[in-house]
């Protein structure tokens, strides 16, 4: 199970678009709200997510994520939104490791739509103030009718490999040891395959050919899509962009299983933790080369 | 070759963040404009794309596209954009078959590019008007100091295969006779693979398991990236969501295999076109399955 999938709701997309019928679900004594501090989940006694009634009179923004066995659970638009990475949120990070698969999708689907309609305000077109629209799936502007949708961007991140050695590195940012897959975000006019040669020629300096998807992960922080590939180099001399990376270098098959079964007791590099998709990368690539 | 893929530029990425280089590059006298006439290409005798010197005292907003044999390509930020779909501008769209597939790759990410600037002149966050920045891969507000970014939106876009025969649908805006594969935004909160199945239930009823990606492209109108997918469906019973699709329905692989070989003089369905990722895909299905 790849982290912040598997999120269990119906979506109930058709609903959205039905004001009176999103109406009588807000008003219907049945909804129940998903409580957050800022965007950081509330969590109870059990680790599980809070929930609490939604109160008829509740007047805020609020967005619709979907029915949970029937029952419609909302979240409200916080007053600030989030752009900052995970690994400078630590301590909200390491929480989300308590969080049971289902509900972490749904923390994360929720984070996203939430911080975008509070970074989200006002209209890109033209600056008016803009209002939720669809049941917090869409922004629309009053002035100049222009309609707005969440964003999600994606981003391509690659396990480069080259004579059974992967290449991974570090950003300054990153707790000491730590290191991960190459990532960048697929830019305008590129297929995910063109934005995997760009982005590891850019930061270590190396051709690829072969890019083959492995899988895909939504990530919250703030709404990332990330497009797991694996890439073949035909050289390993690498030219390192240090504005980008601290290190880059190639690691051994006995380094990554290390990473992997010892976690934070390993004594070579730390390998990225269990709910990025750079982890199920590697243990993809352990698996399809054993 | 899927098409809008295989640009062929150097994106250069470094200069963007240069301003010194940047402006040397601008004021160089070689660095050449592309020709746009609103966002449409300009086409020359020839059907190529169009450029022109860039004049050293332009001070319109420029997009710095990266280098092509060394020349600094640039397009001017056009007055308004262009949400429209493409197959609502069918003669723009009919005339890009002349482009060779590079010259189709750099207008695609250049259209974009140019789009989002001409949609994005004010600061989503506070409302105010922003500026072009880092050679037009960013914009920034002066007034709260947010950076917003060009924007590149998932879509998921699927065969759906049950006992050897293939679900396709029409929008009531296609041209008579053209069905093509159902697709849809990913939202946030979900993987590629859990908007593949959201997206065929919502629009036709079926419950699909397998999903598998099989190829990517960039789609400029206005900036889509279309995620190619396959699936398999275990049941074939429609339920078409008629406010999205007029019709969809199962195709055997004679009907595609027509489709494909006879293009408009198909006595069956129209495939869609070529440079429509859904055309590959069919073309990759005929192969696999061959």
């Amino acid at each position: 199970m790849i982290a912040f999938t598997g999120h269990g709701l119906d979506r109930a997309d058709h609903i959205r678009a039905d004001p009176a019928r999103l109406a009588a679900l807000r008003g219907g004594g049945a909804a129940l709200l998903l409580r957050l501090d800022g965007l950081s989940p509330v969590y109870g006694d059990d680790h599980a997510l809070q929930f609490t009634p939604l109160d008829a009179a509740e007047d805020g923004e609020l967005v619709f994520l979907g029915l949970r066995d029937e029952v419609p659970l909302f979240v409200a638009v916080p007053g600030a939104g989030d752009m900052r990475p995970a690994y400078e949120q630590r301590a909200q990070w390491a929480a989300l490791g308590l969080l049971p698969p289902a509900e972490l999708a749904l923390y994360g689907g929720a984070r996203s739509l939430a911080d975008w309609h509070a970074r989200h305000r006002f209209c890109a077109k033209c600056g008016a103030g803009t209002v939720l629209a669809k049941g917090g799936w869409q922004r629309d502007c009053p002035a100049c009718e222009a309609q707005h949708f969440p964003r999600t961007d994606p981003v391509a991140i690659m396990l480069v490999e080259h004579d059974g050695d992967l290449l991974l590195g570090r950003s300054a940012r990153f707790p000491p040891r730590s290191y991960s897959a190459l990532a960048g975000f697929v830019e305008p006019g590129e297929s995910v395959e063109e934005a995997v040669a760009r982005e590891v020629f850019e930061e270590a300096g190396v051709r690829v050919r072969d890019v083959r998807y492995i899988a895909s992960q939504p990530w919250p922080f703030p709404s990332q899509l990330m497009l797991g590939c694996h890439a073949v180099a035909d050289a390993r001399d690498l030219v390192i962009d240090y504005t980008e990376l601290e290190d880059a270098r190639w690691f051994t098959r006995a380094e990554v299983a290390e990473a992997l079964a010892k976690g934070a007791d390993s004594t070579g590099f730390l390998a990225p933790p269990r709910y990025a998709i750079a982890h199920t990368l590697l243990e993809w690539w352990m698996e399809e080369r054993a």
